[in-house]
């Protein structure tokens, strides 16, 4: 989205989900498109494709607080359509039978392109963002990260445990328990480090982030790139001083008055690249 | 759809807009992706792109008589990006005002594909189908068909008025007027034969249909195509004997029980293609 997110109609694109007032209830609705040999592999088994488009949708919900009650499925059909139903099937049983209410498929040319639209609830109000973290506040995260990259290099090796890329989880209940006490909240999608600095511009903050307490799932000697890997799906989230997380947490940081840098890692500007850039 | 309108998962897919009860409102939801060739010429402006992309979701919501509140967007990048947002925007002002509210873009390699969810508010309930046509009922339609084939042959030749495949109208207040009074209702995108035959089907009826009261917008010659043809998005709807119209509409047809063919043309089942098939 760098590319054309000066048009003022690409304002909100790749951002948080939006949220919609209908009625007496509040929606919150999301989008995402994956398309094969940018965010899947050509082999993949097309139920591991289908399972990612939904967890990335409903991780889209997750820092929402946000109840899944939809989906509209774009579907380009492609190498085993049964398999990639059969999947979608079985991730939206997962998350709470969200029912596929409609959506287009196409035959096309090219690289297949796969699109969910997802819909869901909010459970509490004001629905948490991204922008209100505030000087004081302690950084959270739910998990570690680097778990999706270590999947990824199993599934391109062809061997060892790949799940965590392949069948990613969202993180719904935790969003829905953490919605009513965090400042701001995100889901981790595109590395710790970028997400956190996405966090800080839209609150006009600098985060402060202790580098060794981040959770890692990978070895010690990898954790410059667990920390900047996305896939990983973490909620990461701020709360006031003394508020402890109703879920299983890592502190791994401090929110400070803004400075120049978005974020500081043990106390310094970070330089070089952040994490995983959008097209 | 065909190929895999079979597996459970996909019932509703390229189907009516669909509905969704959520707070005291009525929502009605769809989505339609569109690809470069198959959907769309490459050298097409992409403001036209975009205009047809909101135009043949927003014809999605017409025959549900529904008032659109939201859209969110699948951008796969293209040539002019810019260009595609002004039309973009300049769609949604046309048609209410719809709210931008999100959606995804991504860089791909292959044709461009683009998407759009879009979410309206019913205005009429219950909300009417393509399901409910009777004995006895009468057959419509708002307008002439083969304007949108005659455009697409000026924009192939470069010379002529193209706008009608190019700016297609989606017939909302049209919709909504004709909401409360249809017995069944929805938009012509395939060929005025093969939507028929669709409504027929789902209503457990026969649609006989008078070939010359058809309005066209093609010469004489032209009538078997240009009842074929799809890309005009006028509304087909039954009303019960004796109930007129609200909006300006022509008579082509009567509802009969069902026999062995969906559709009759001058009292003849029809052989051969009926309009346009989706992948």
């Amino acid at each position: 989205m760098r590319a054309i997110a000066t048009h003022p109609a690409a304002r909100g694109l790749n951002d948080d989900a939006a949220v919609l007032d209908v009625g007496g209830e509040t929606l919150v609705l999301t989008h995402d498109t994956m398309v094969e040999g940018v965010h899947f592999l050509p082999e993949q088994d097309p139920a591991d494709v289908a399972w990612k488009l939904v967890a990335t949708n409903m991780s889209d919900l997750a820092p929402k607080g946000a109840q899944p009650l939809a989906v509209l499925l774009s579907y380009q059909l492609g190498r085993d359509d049964a398999a990639f139903l059969d999947g979608l099937q079985a991730a939206l049983r997962h998350y709470g039978d969200a029912a596929l209410l409609g959506g287009d498929t196409v035959r096309a040319p090219g690289p297949q392109s796969v699109g969910l639209t997802a819909i869901g609830r909010a459970t509490h109000r004001p629905v948490p963002s991204r922008g209100g973290s505030a000087a004081g506040d302690a950084l959270w995260i739910t998990g570690p990260v680097g778990a999706a990259m270590l999947g990824f290099e199993a599934l391109q090796a062809g061997t060892g445990d790949s799940s965590a890329y392949r069948r990613p989880s969202a993180l719904l209940t935790e969003g829905q328990l953490l919605a009513p006490l965090v400042s701001a909240i995100m889901d981790v999608s595109d590395g710790v480090l970028l997400d956190a600095s996405r966090m800080a511009d839209a609150s006009g903050v600098t985060i402060a982030i202790d580098r060794m307490a981040v959770p890692i799932a990978t070895p010690e000697d990898r954790r410059d790139e667990a920390l900047r890997w996305g896939d990983d799906y973490q909620l990461l989230f701020t709360l006031p001083a003394g508020v402890l997380p109703p879920c299983p947490a890592f502190r791994i940081g401090t929110v400070l008055q803004r400075q120049g840098a978005p974020i500081l890692l043990d106390g310094a500007p970070v330089s070089g690249r952040l994490g995983y850039e959008h097209g």
